[in-house]
């Protein structure tokens, strides 16, 4: 395995760190372990870099992970996508627990395994979720220990160059982008508060803001969100944000702040910081009957301002669930941000590194219509680099592409009108019967899930083991999800809806709804394989229809032809072997129109070279 | 639809029972809502004659239901194997909530939604599971209502001819049918105890009990069980039995009750009834890091008494795990108890009714050595009234078996080395186009999860999408799970394994496991298909290993021919046809030569015909 990704020393913070924690100035009393989430004050999944306080303490940057400081031990709980990953950025002074692994235990047990009796636990109240507060703190109860809310971030204390919140400019997107008026979405969302008897909702989740305001920022790097929160009543409409953010004309009409159509329609803009004192009298002045909803992953902090008997938490929130299902005008959008499959083409032309590609991908992306940034890092790996799940090239791992290894490459981007991800694996020479079995099974568990037909109500998680089926009958697998949703110009990764073993926050997939199909498979110190297209849930229409329910199944969206060197075809179907054409014919058809359109010829010979028919 | 079956009339019963509900002898002040459960108080599937309390109110007597009744309504709760049934058997007092529906409210919301403010909705302790009570109470609490134990069981009260609770003879198992003495079993319990630091483990599912102890017994018609509380120390055993039962020599000399081998082993006796106190009596002498493990599904009364801090409430329990994995003996023995396929040969040659068939297979049953009874009532339905899908054949619905209409049979027996569970689907004369292409389909999902190789670790809900997807692409479905644990001459459905696409109580498969493999299709009005084998979980050997997990596969224990006559051989793939060859194959094989031994020539002439090849 390469060894150039060097760890961060983290000893001397650890000690300055587990200082603070005995510092009464920062809690009443000294604690004995330290919770340090990934997350934000919204939860995203994606941060900016004043909230990347747990790769700061543990040098860990990948974007799922938990790192808990105790006066003794450090330890940092992260997923098989990162296992390779976190051991080679952390030292010695952090333990890596291996979660999905039987024999790794939760960070409640371990907590209780190591810690003196009666321990106090502090977290940061804003950057822990309620359910996962709740959770946390029945164990370390239940064991003689208690969990504290420490209201100054410890990890700030120490970290003594913390960057600035950013407060980028905001972008407003009109109808022809977004097909539905934010206007129109607070009435849709109070219909649905009003169908449940609900008085106030607090939205919190980033992307609900953005997508519930037709506003769009770039304050994390990748998801084109903005720092703000929401607070919507029956009649009021209350935002949260760096009001320095909200002077534009634009941005003023946009929002109708200085003349409102209508008094239930006009926005009441308040600074980022007064949301808790906001919501605290808000909830002073609750009849009895009200309640309030709030998503059970927003901050444990603003949670708790709500009194119990008023508290509505919901798993997932209606704007969550109306964001997923695209209307016509953002699927049109979504079509026309994925006509962008040639960038490929130039990637086997000339002989590059793991970087330079990624950052050709780029240059050739950004040239696209409407282009406004990539939508995560691009993973560009050759070979072994290839098995670490979620790689990002480094100068100091930085392979060079050869026609002796695989290069897989994961790449997304956010256009004004769409928001992609597609991940393809090749190889410039002659791959090995090994890896073309293994990319053929991969091949055979991507078709099984697009060409899948399904009831309506059926939920994502029953569709992740038509992925494994071929690769498990071979003995292999994969430890990652098989699909994610996708948002449209937002995060490449959002609720409610998803394609994975696990279970949780997992709605039902409808038309219109927009979600990748990605499985791989990954032979440590060798090669990654992955193969990522975004599919869009369209209706289905078989030969019969069992009780009415209807039937569901999905468009590819991604037009990237699939390397057929890859292809073992004599282990394919009939039937894969006619989706595989299909799906070249396709890809051929919309990308060669707009090639001709563009008239460049050369991609087009390309595009008609790699999408051969296989027999 | 046939309408023979005639509801039962309960407008007088449930004038009683509110009369019950409103005085203050049996609660201290009136109740609005009375549920009334399906269960036992072992939360027992089926239930002894003096438990089925839901179907003396309502009449409905399919195995899962829950009737609430308040001072203006009475509805009741079913899943999607009993719309038809229950609508047939209920009146025009019952409300029928079909659950799975969108538009079906839970008992929750529907209470909700019809009582007063402040009502009181009561339910007998002792057949309300802890966790049942804990999420209606919550959602009770939260608008406004309470929900109340009320000791007397309300419809005992109103059930003058209540059965009396049954008492039947203990058999005794040897190692040569358990593979494992009970001693044995409880020292395994006390290791896991010890290392889970546990005290008290409180057993209160008849069959684990069963299981524990190597006894059966026959309360519960079609389960071998007897009626017992278990509560095991480190040093104690207790078991809560009627006494009279233990007079038996042979059961005292199984049990060593005049001389136990060791301290430790000796079983202490006590009446059934007096398990309340006396784990009142072992809570108030607990030490303080004492805990005690009972299962969530256990009774809400006897959860209860153990003080929160002790309790450590499990959702299965290591007996329901460890009886779930098979020994080798008792593989052995539900090889042998499978190896009695020739009674369906029978229902071939003679013309007979749903009543008659289902009689004729119990008479073949019976024949066959150590039989002991039935293990389930054999489902015996023709066209029609298959598309009930736990149809019980009755003399106002009996139809008679002819050429012109699928026949249905799903028929299981005890044997004193195994249970069984079968279930074929058959037509005498010739299919329909449709019959036959729905039936295929039904084969190739029963063949996609019998020969699908998982990882070792895989849970069975990730598998229940295989046996759908082929019903799934011609728009078809199935309303219920796919498949079950089963028990060694125990119950014929058990946990914590089973394939569905519900996730609770879903623990990973393991070798040793055993489960049916049973998906069907069900055309209201015409017929019902459904292909049933129990299959064994064994270990796979393909090709690869990745990261040495190991895989697992499934061999059919089940072998009865597949009527060849019922498929379209066009629909299925060479892989599929193999399948059946193979299965066929191995029928001929191994139930050949138990039919050569035994010289039944016409049945072995009969089984070589129904397993020819198919190309």
């Amino acid at each position: 395995l390469d060894t150039a990704m060097s760890p961060k020393i983290t000893g001397e913070l650890l000690k300055h760190l587990r200082q603070v924690m005995k510092n009464c100035k920062y809690f009443s009393e000294p604690i004995q372990a330290y919770i340090i989430p990934s997350g934000d004050a919204h939860q995203s999944e994606y941060i900016a870099p004043c909230d990347c306080r747990r790769e700061f303490i543990c040098g860990f940057n990948g974007s799922a992970g938990t790192a808990i400081v105790t006066e003794q031990h450090a330890a940092m709980w992260t997923d098989g996508r990162y296992f390779l990953q976190a051991s080679q950025q952390m030292d010695n002074n952090w333990t890596l627990m291996k979660m999905g692994l039987k024999e790794t235990p939760s960070q409640e047990d371990w907590l209780i395994s190591v810690l003196p009796e009666n321990s106090k636990v502090g977290v940061d109240p804003w950057i822990i979720a309620a359910d996962q507060w709740k959770n946390m703190s029945k164990a370390l109860s239940s064991a003689g220990h208690s969990l504290v809310a420490v209201q100054d971030n410890m990890i700030d204390v120490v970290w003594t160059d913390r960057p600035e919140r950013p407060s980028t400019p905001l972008r407003t997107l009109g109808l022809e982008y977004t097909g539905m008026s934010w206007q129109d979405k607070i009435t849709t969302l109070r219909a649905k508060m009003t169908e449940r008897k609900i008085s106030w909702f607090v939205a919190t989740a980033l992307d609900e803001i953005a997508w519930l305001f037709n506003l769009r920022g770039a304050d994390i790097e990748y998801n084109p969100v903005f720092f703000a929160y929401s607070i919507i009543g029956m009649n009021t409409i209350r935002l949260f944000v760096d009001l320095k953010r909200l002077s534009h004309p634009t941005l003023r009409d946009h929002l109708q702040l200085d003349s409102p159509s209508r008094p239930e329609l006009s926005i009441q803009t308040f600074p980022y910081e007064s949301v808790y004192t906001e919501l605290q009298a808000i909830c002073a002045a609750l009849s009895p009957k009200d309640k309030v909803w709030i998503c059970e992953k927003a901050s444990c902090a603003l949670t708790q301002v709500i009194p119990k008997s008023h508290k509505a938490p919901i798993p997932y929130t209606p704007l969550c669930l109306a964001k997923a299902v695209k209307n016509a005008t953002e699927i049109q959008g979504m079509k026309m941000a994925h006509c962008t499959s040639v960038f490929f083409k130039t990637l086997l032309a000339v002989l590059l590194t793991e970087i330079s590609a990624a950052d050709k991908a780029e240059e050739l992306r950004s040239q696209q219509k409407d282009f406004v940034g990539l939508s995560f890092p691009t993973i560009s790996s050759v070979g072994p680099n290839g098995a670490i799940i979620h790689y990002r090239p480094l100068p100091e791992t930085n392979r060079t592409l050869t026609t002796n290894e695989i290069y897989l490459i994961d790449s997304g981007a956010q256009y004004v009108d769409g928001t992609t991800d597609v991940t393809r694996t090749m190889h410039f020479g002659t791959p090995s019967a090994f890896e073309k079995e293994c990319f053929t099974n991969v091949l055979k568990g991507h078709i099984a899930v697009s060409a899948a037909i399904f009831p309506n109500g059926t939920k994502g998680h029953l569709l992740d083991s038509f992925a494994r089926a071929a690769l498990w009958e071979s003995g292999l697998d994969y430890l990652h999800g098989t699909g994610h949703g996708v948002g449209c110009f937002l995060n490449v990764h959002e609720g409610p809806c998803g394609i994975s073993y696990k279970t949780f926050a997992d709605e039902p997939l409808e038309a219109g709804m927009i979600v990748s199909d990605e499985p791989g498979y990954y032979e440590d110190g060798c090669f990654g394989i992955r193969l990522e297209n975004v599919v869009l849930v369209v209706p289905a229409n078989p030969k019969y229809n069992y009780r009415n329910r209807g039937s569901l199944t999905f468009e590819p969206l991604t037009l990237v032809p699939i390397q057929v060197k890859m292809m073992n075809t004599e282990l394919l179907t009939q039937k894969e072997r006619d989706w595989v054409n299909e799906y070249h014919r396709k890809c051929r058809e919309v990308v060669g129109a707009e090639l001709e359109r563009q008239d460049k010829k050369e991609a087009l010979e390309w595009l008609i070279r790699e999408t051969q028919p296989v027999v």
